[in-house]
């Protein structure tokens, strides 16, 4: 019989919210919509299991990991059906190094660490990485942070036998994977673009952090494509109302046969934290997988799932 | 030197007009804009001439190809610049199967005959098909009427060593393109489709005859598609005011993550003929290449060009 | 204390669901949204109650009114909260002239009658107007059959003395509102059309009616537009997968100053029912209040909220 | 016979050219196209004509008008058709107070100063409107400067018998206008607003020092809206590439009946500069007529073209 996986997760936002609510729906339901794999190495969605939560906002410690996630801001809406409580209690977290040997201590369980916390704090993120792999247990770095593209860090990982995945997670679905397939699809078409725009508004917590630091998530967004030169990026709007749905407006202009005009406009709408929960279930699976197998260090097979993984640039 | 590539056109409505001021704008300009392919066996797009072409609309007759494109119906715009005469009078073209030595004869000095009359005449089609065999020039048809596709025709062209490829052009960027590559693109992220549909509107005397005999097309429509059993189509919409162009909506309304809503809605605008014209002038080239290596029959190549290729349901 | 105003329903469509489930809604949450008037008269929305429920599909007769509404083909949503039964059977409808007398017997409680069946079937509404009569109960026609606008059919109310509204309702809120209000807004400001085109798609029975007899439809909305020679209103979708929703696109292309280009797209989505009983709320109580006040015949303040008042073309 | 207006404009810009090359199209066509009121006190669009024009930007000083307003960093496209020269130099403006008497002796011959410089400079304004009123030229400011809302300015354009328009021209046709529309018809159908955003994308230079101040724009957008509260504004984009096409995307989500969903989304497309001329053509009309009639001080009949007349908040 396959054991399941046993995950403590850092950071009590949107996606872990949606992370949390969505296993328990497939346990539920037994449904596989939105899945993009059923399973990896044998392991099923429902296969995950929470042992730890860590998080720095006073009103979340020591709730119990399935109330916390509905607590402000976090928005990511309630989905239907019964969650039973998770009999995890929110511990605090790490807020410098000085913490390590105390979250390796309560790591004894946990086969995957999950860092699900806001980007921006490297020193935190590699705090968690040391507590895991002193634990023994597998690491995955959804953020922008530098942790497994870190080259000494990642030898530590390879030495200690432990995986290391990371860093920052691409989504399953959004305005970079959707504009980037209209701009192939016009190039392989023999379709020359003129121009494009890309609009993104949102209402979470971290749509709100990049609205106050944009021009790195800017940069980064026009990495994600192709043809990026002819593509302006406006500026994300902090539209609070959306909540945790993101809306974003694609325009293309182009030209085919003898320069007459191709236009595409396009609406997209999808709730974030999902766009981010369909991609860490898969992560923590393949984390998983590798302890299994007792392959230390970056597992290969996450590499389609991330933006930066090891030899990105840093 | 590169021979030009002597063309008989049948049939001179809108994506005549497209083809033929749109290979004067690329021999003008040198541009490469829209083009898929910028040589096929060392054919450029400006190395196409047209030596013949027929119609049946007495107004047409007579006239230089250069003037009888703009002629109603025809709403396909004029491309700015000059567009010099083709020193090609308007043929009066079949009705009947009785006139096909004449055309033979008109034909001594074609490499390709493109057929490019309305859908809907298959007896018409095979006539100019047997006249284009005789006079040894290779034939590409680019309706839906079955002549490539006909076991006995395709057998004819064979035996005289005659290149022969159809049916039915796939426009180079439509609804039908664009919609596809969305559903194939939320398949492939693990996004389940729920429902979509597809609306196409246009101006052309090409779809005012499609609005009159509509479900034929409706299924051809669906067929191009994947996961096309959620997919539902409105009926097509004559707005004679669009002229050339084609306006299309899309919606897809799909799941992501525990069935939270991931949507789509796209408008998408084109001409018409311009997405048959920049496939008209490469599978113009492929036939003449096929001509030039002396290989009858079918041309392999055109494929990923056609809805219809041989070995298609009749 | 206002008595409440008891209503005999017509028809256990679509609408009629739209209009008990909401009675209910707006009883249980006191709330307004989407209500117009408050009170007409004195009579609040939550003063309506049901007494009599006619229909012809024998799978709704004798069923509550509230089951009723449920039953395929209605396709409009079951509304979130308690619906408690209405205590009202559904009663087997006339099929023709012979049941006056039994349908006016079972009027004797009612104050009005809300006539909300299928359009279509002239004979069969004025049928139903004249047993309202018989029983003195204020006649509503909410179809495009002719009764209110039936000179001869007016008179007979009129000497009555019992109130007759009608014909065929205007939606609260629908395409034809907002495509007119966006002509007549570039009108206002001096912005001159060039074209402007209407797509509407719908899944209710009553749309795939109308999609059978498209033509009237059509010229009916290009009625409710203002500059209508410059629309063109695409062919009617019934996609079934939409159900109760409504989903329209408008373009409306025009030219300001200098006739620089002015471009506007919309998609609107509404659900029809809703549009229908946001204005049978307001003609039931109209009725009421005419019926107390013992006036006879049409009343006037009934003409905002129809398409065919009294005085309209047959 | 009609006097022509004689028209000194300050500024050459966008604004300048839309106006500029605009007049002679409806000089030379006849047409009526995208113009508010033919004539004003018998004063037609073609009556209007330029005798002198002031820039500080050196590459535009000492062109004549009809060059300069093509010159960088302006983008409003050219028009189709000939423009002949205006025999208008452009002549160095103010950049203080100091040449205030050297204006207006260069503002001889002028009926109407159109002031249609960058927002943001109130001393320079007001500079030039006491150089036209020492001139005895009415003086229309179309900026957010305060000039004519200045009660101490306004009076001595009252007691010298000088007209004075300002401040701040309202759009012919924009976001605002659009956007205030479909909230006041949701309203007027009793449909309830639940949220609604607004985004704004353009490419001129008045967009890109917008951008760079975006609060005061943002505050001053909503200030143009009905039911603001609800209103969520997108931040500024400047995407160069529009160059003077502004490009909105609008959407507004309500409820209708019971609580169901009314969902619209807009997108449009103008030229900005094409708004403020089709405004400005009407300013410059009320001036000259004020100036004909002898009335001193603010012309009444402006306001509805006008964001801050006298008596709105300094």
């Amino acid at each position: 019989m396959i054991e399941r996986v046993k995950v403590a997760v850092v950071g009590v936002g949107n996606n872990t919210s949606a992370l949390v609510q969505g296993i328990e729906y497939y346990r539920r339901t037994g449904s596989l919509v939105g899945i993009c794999r059923e399973e990896i190495d044998g392991l099923g969605v429902g296969d995950i299991e929470f042992v730890a939560a860590f998080a720095t906002s006073p009103g979340k410690i020591g709730k119990d990991l399935t109330e916390a996630i509905f607590l402000p801001p976090n928005n990511f809406p309630r989905l239907d059906g019964r969650l039973p409580p998770a009999g995890v209690p929110v511990t605090e977290g790490l807020v410098d190094k000085s913490g390590i040997d105390r979250v390796a201590g309560a790591l004894a369980d946990a086969d995957v660490v999950l860092y699900s916390a806001p980007s921006g704090r490297p020193v935190i993120a590699r705090a968690y990485a040391e507590a895991a792999r002193r634990a023994g247990a597998a690491f995955v770095n959804t953020t922008s942070d530098t942790v497994a593209r870190d080259p000494e860090c990642l030898a530590r990982f390879v030495d200690s036998g432990v995986p290391l995945i990371g860093d920052d997670l691409a989504s399953q679905f959004g305005t970079s994977v959707l504009h980037d397939a209209l701009l192939r699809l016009l190039a392989a078409r023999g379709i020359s673009l003129v121009s494009s725009y890309q609009v993104n508004l949102g209402g979470t917590e971290d749509f709100r952090n990049l609205v106050a630091n944009p021009n790195t998530k800017k940069q980064s967004k026009l990495n994600a494509l192709s043809d990026a030169d002819k593509v302006e990026m406006a500026p994300l709007g902090y539209l609070p109302h959306l909540n945790s749905q993101k809306v974003a407006h694609l325009n293309l202009e182009a030209q085919g046969w003898a320069g007459t005009a191709v236009s595409i406009d396009v609406k997209l709408k999808v709730h974030d934290p999902s766009g981010a929960a369909g991609v860490n279930v898969d992560l923590v699976r393949i984390a998983a997988s590798a302890k299994r197998g007792s392959r230390g260090g970056y597992a290969t097979e996450a590499t389609p799932l991330l933006k930066s993984p090891p030899g990105s640039a840093i």
